[in-house]
């Protein structure tokens, strides 16, 4: 089995660095988008064989470094009795939405090893094929929470920002249930057979530094504590990580992953040579030539060289209509450094 | 006339900060919606009478400390021959848009003080009337660029990625065209009485550091010389300053409008004490009880207390759904340090 990925999240990598991308199980892959002429998103978030199947798919079809579990960050709010879908062309929706207090307090609190056993079932089918390391994941406390409050499209989050001032009391404690009911999904996770964790707290690019501390970070903390306790990496991704990379390292993740908007090198000077890091193409990047594409890998790659703990990622997921050849010229970029 | 924003700008501030909100004059006042259920906002820019009344409400309503001109940032657009729209409820339209390079090299370049005659009418008819300072403004080449390439409502701007990346020459060219007129813009607004300037350049947060000094800050260091040539302080806002802090110093600007993810008072070290600091509550605040506002209007006061070269401004435009008497609970805070 590769182990790159565990070596270089451990920083004590001395060979290439590994490659996995965010939403390497996604629409730029021709094989994706046929199953999702015959599947609805549900289908193959909820369906075992199927998200196995997706999971699976980059890796059978471009030979990346690591498998990440194909999922999606909301199906946590199904231990809170929460219904999803995932409308054709729109962004995920809950219901029902949070809309007062009271709708916190009487929230209900199902076994995650009952409402998620379906990627138990996932993680278990992925193991029985894959020779590389798997990840697993869930989204921070804070985006979960702001899904469970926001209708879908709204960047800026207004009806969360408008809770916290008002009632933080309240959001409190729905935080608090997210992060409790994370950490036992996540546990689940692992002894099902995930290798690293990254935890995806997208959104709180919105908030102040001194609410990111008060809403997000505190409950951070506690999930990679509880991670790191089961003896299993963690890596926190975030939008705006390059502003907040000093903060994101008081608490002592094993990883950091980083947007697009500051060098690599120049953020590793924050970042102690114990915390590794992972990035930081820009997506958009993977639409251009494909000799640009090289020659940004190689700037990279030889401005980490010989960094025992940098992980090749793209700063964001990869978009959609990336030419899947693109990703091949960048892989095998990453393959010969 | 109260000069407190001019002082500022000076960094000579010795009494209390001046206060001005970006969009001071929008939505939240029941005033301006009643004119716009008269009035598209087409006819609210393009009429000189009415933009200066818009311009002025909200300095008769809620005595603000200086006034900003009621236009759009792409009204220069006009002058290389495009049309706008803005329909309700969505973002700005521009029309044509640019779909390839010999769109660019194709366009006209009309005489900006025929095009945009209409706002130096506005600009003489305001000053008629106004006895504190007036702001004038336009975009950042980068962003006016993105609006006249991407159709509206997308944030991370793929198209405009995908052409810089492609073909940066053409773009380039698209850049150099925009800055040229935007110069001959500022200097009519100058003419015309305007005593300072802001430049909106909104979208770079979504560049790289390479790519922002490449395709934004090399054209905005050419407006804020040009401006300054013309004895009038220029400032400059973008999304994610706090993250270019210490690159927006290096282009010498007057003063940088900084967003809420910092503290002002951070921040500050990173800004030499000649550049005025501009900012920076988070505009969602605002819904928060009024007690809450104070309270954190306190906080930001006290901790530039002192600073000679700070304006009490918001870390991004107020919202719509603002209640007035929440705006007036800021000013007075500010009003009463």
């Amino acid at each position: 089995m590769s182990d790159l990925l565990l070596r270089a999240l451990k920083c004590k990598n001395q060979e290439r660095p590994p490659i996995w991308l965010m939403r390497q199980a996604g629409r730029y892959l021709p094989e994706y988008r046929a199953l999702r002429q015959r599947h609805s998103l549900w289908e193959m978030f909820h369906v075992p064989e199927l998200a196995a199947e997706v999971t699976l798919l980059p890796i059978k079809l471009l030979e990346f470094d690591a498998a990440i579990l194909f999922s999606d960050i909301l199906v946590i709010l199904e231990a809170l009795g929460a219904k999803l879908d995932f409308p054709e062309g729109k962004g995920p929706q809950v219901s029902p939405l949070l809309k007062e207090p009271k709708d916190i307090y009487s929230l209900p609190s199902l076994p995650v090893s009952e409402t998620l056993d379906y990627v138990k079932k996932t993680i278990v089918n992925v193991k029985k094929e894959l020779k590389i390391p798997l990840i697993g994941f869930c989204g921070g406390p804070f985006t979960v929470a702001s899904y469970f409050i926001e209708s879908s499209g709204r960047t800026d989050l207004p009806k969360t920002k408008e809770w916290l001032y008002k009632d933080p009391a309240s959001f409190h404690h729905l935080l608090e249930i997210i992060t409790s009911a994370s950490i036992d999904y996540l546990k689940m996770q692992i002894e099902a057979g995930v290798q690293a964790i990254q935890i995806f707290d997208s959104w709180i690019n919105v908030l102040s530094e001194p609410h990111l501390w008060e809403f997000s970070f505190k409950y951070l903390e506690r999930i990679f504590k509880a991670v790191q306790a089961q003896k299993v990496p963690v890596t926190v991704f975030c939008r705006g990580a390059s502003l907040v990379a000093e903060q994101l390292c008081c608490l002592n993740p094993n990883a950091i992953s980083f947007d697009w908007q500051k060098p690599l090198s120049a953020l590793r000077s924050q970042v102690p040579l114990h915390i590794a890091i992972q990035g930081n193409l820009d997506p958009h990047l993977l639409k251009a030539p494909r000799a640009i594409i090289r020659k940004e890998a190689q700037k990279l790659l030889s401005s980490m060289a010989a960094d025992q703990g940098f992980i090749f990622n793209l700063g964001h997921g990869v978009l959609p209509d990336t030419p899947i050849e693109h990703v091949r010229e960048l892989i095998d970029a990453v393959k010969s450094a």
